[in-house]
């Protein structure tokens, strides 16, 4: 067993009170195994969206930095509670909030991200014997303000903790049992991965995969910490991310998962004069707005004027609209259409890389399955098309079968 | 108008977002008049309540530290919501955690006692004209631990906060119109008072009214800051708390309230045998686990055995009897007999200080309603005695009647 490893619990996993005493029974076995260990936790369940929809009730459009503050509170919950279940079963326990935890981040309050971590209050907690739960998701800025990490900002925490103690190992504990070939609520034969590169799950995580956040995955691929996806319910080894030298070679020739992510909005500038400077002009005020663009598509240029697609979050299109709609008048374009209700399937694996072909079978599946798509971007080891929300489940099950991933 | 203010919002008056947005309203026409203001904010409504019975589902007796950290939450939301309120109403405003406030504790974690507090971030903003919203009730250890200050901690936060702004006034905004001759729930025709004296309104507190924490009150006397109790509901004027010189005169020669308290537990150690230091043995513990004892009585010794009685909270029976019940065996007492559903009902006024006869009117009153009187103690403006629970509502009204409480 190593000497020190960082376990992070999610959402589903300490969603009732019952589950969070679950947990504190399964660190303690860990502790009880002479590993010393830190719990880094998330909100409780819906926590966080019921805590949004509650500043929504107060206003259409929060402020950043007291919607940080707010959200904050949800991990600060888990944190007490979880660390109460460990005194209650006898083992001394440290709650620590971000702050505590000296975690510092950039000012952006409500996508944070973390500069650095200055670990003495852990260090001395775990010299105490003691075992530290921190607050995930949130830190400190040098204006002494309370900011949150963005979505999946949990597994980041987790993964920073342990690059700062020099743990051995990452544990993300989940309500899923690793990472799987296709999201088995979709794809009832999808498979169970034992091993995946760490350029894999990036993929995966920046289609839409929710099994370990994009920023998580670099950091650990970054600083070479060990990442264990695995189930928080019972102890079955779950999926290890590892460098792509190291993964077994039955992986690496082939795609390996199909993700997908329904958290898309699409806005389309429609006719723009086309001019040199055209596209910085519209995405350095979104990005200086920290909202993170995706699929971007702009057509081929004809009569001099042009399309400029992209794709934002869901919850960022009304913000972000707002920008785009003046800047639109200006350029003198002839309109802006928008549509919350848009989707992105993609298939990842770095096989990908050395053999051709797949981009052409992924099309043919997605067409005899009658999806329509509306944009395609690609990487090295991925390729993504932008569909109708409605048609994923289809989509995903034709793809799982087209590059048939059920098979071992 | 004065130049500034700090006006704190109780629990009913931000129990849900129209509440809130409400608040903001009313915060916002204050700072229309041109007076600079400074928001203290209670959790919305049961969450502490609520907070505390997550923690019970997870063990029977939740560490206070981190219980502490699990309570403080319930503020930060409620700041971080009255901000963004404002903020949506065109406000410049700021949300201010216990910390970031400079509000610095004692380590009593669930009980903390405000050491000091250090303004230069509240300062900061109201330089920049901005409305500064204070998580009251919470503060930060030199372990940089979150410490609460317990009940009604919110009111000594706003008292404090004024003292060290040199605040005009402390308003402290109630789901109630001010302080009344008795609670107007059990009593229809309880008065409201115009003027009370600090010394009455402490022993109010102290006697179980709900209207201003004890804390809050004792600081507002020693550092003279004026205080206002008034409802959040509607702009009417409320009860201003003065010293007693500036009492007008009427108010001065007679009982001026009722109040009753229903959360008190009895605890009575039977047959201990009588030696010096007995008492200390027993209170010192209490004392050091940061337990209020409130009304002590030792009977006379008889055989050179006795017996003492006092009252606890009621959430803090059983770790009174805890700590007690070890302490009765070492003393080889007979017993140790408690009970959870004690009240007490209290006459107040400075009147009483001059005049004799109250008590016996007092006691006269209860037999003639068929209360049965546990134990009595007093002070020079309060007699209290402890009953039965049940018999509140009977008690209050036959005192309110017997001293003619009704008529101005």
């Amino acid at each position: 067993m190593p000497g020190l490893i960082v376990q992070k619990y999610g959402g589903s996993s300490v969603a009732t009170t019952d589950l969070i005493r679950n947990v504190a029974r399964r660190v303690a076995r860990v502790h009880d195994r002479g590993t010393r260990i830190v719990g880094v936790v998330s909100a409780m369940g819906d926590t966080t969206d019921d805590l949004i929809a509650v500043a929504k009730r107060v206003t259409s459009d929060p402020p950043d930095r007291e919607l940080a503050l707010l959200l904050s509170t949800g991990e600060v919950v888990t944190a007490a509670l979880l660390t109460m279940a460990l005194r209650t079963e006898g083992y001394e326990a440290t709650a620590l909030t971000g702050f505590q935890a000296g975690i510092r981040t950039n000012p952006v309050h409500t996508k944070a991200q973390i500069l650095d971590i200055e670990p003495s209050r852990i260090h001395r907690e775990l010299d105490t014997g003691a075992i530290p739960i921190i607050a995930g998701y949130q830190g400190w800025t040098d204006d002494q303000d309370i900011a949150v990490l963005g979505r999946g900002g949990s597994d980041t925490t987790a993964v920073a903790i342990a690059i700062a103690l020099e743990a051995d190992r990452c544990e993300i504990l989940k309500d899923v049992d690793g990472v799987f070939s296709a999201d088995p609520r979709i794809v009832p034969n999808a498979r169970k991965l034992d091993f995946i590169s760490y350029e894999e799950i990036l993929e995966l995580a920046r289609a839409g995969s929710q099994v370990l956040h994009p920023r998580a995955a670099e950091l650990g691929e970054t600083y070479g910490m060990p990442i264990v996806v695995r189930s928080s319910f019972h102890e079955a080894e779950g999926t290890t991310i590892v460098t792509g030298d190291k993964m077994p070679l039955e992986g690496r020739e082939r795609v390996r998962a199909i993700a997908h992510d329904t958290d898309v909005a699409r806005i389309t500038i429609v006719g723009v004069p086309d001019r040199p400077g055209i596209a910085y002009g519209v995405f350095a005020p979104i990005e200086a707005a920290a909202i993170s663009v995706d699929v971007i598509v702009q057509n081929v240029s004809h009569q001099n004027v042009t399309d400029i697609s992209f794709t934002v979050a869901r919850t960022d299109l009304t913000r972000t609209l707002r920008i785009v709609e003046p800047l639109a008048r200006e350029m003198q374009a002839q309109d802006v259409t928008s549509s919350g209700t848009m989707a992105k399937v993609s298939i990842v694996g770095s096989g990908m890389v050395a053999n051709p072909g797949y981009a052409a079978r992924m099309f043919g599946a997605l067409a005899e399955s009658g999806c329509n798509i509306i944009s395609i971007t690609t990487s090295e080891i991925r390729i993504t098309c932008l569909i109708d929300e409605a048609q994923v489940p289809v989509a995903v099950r034709a793809l799982h079968d087209a590059f048939r991933l059920d098979e071992a």
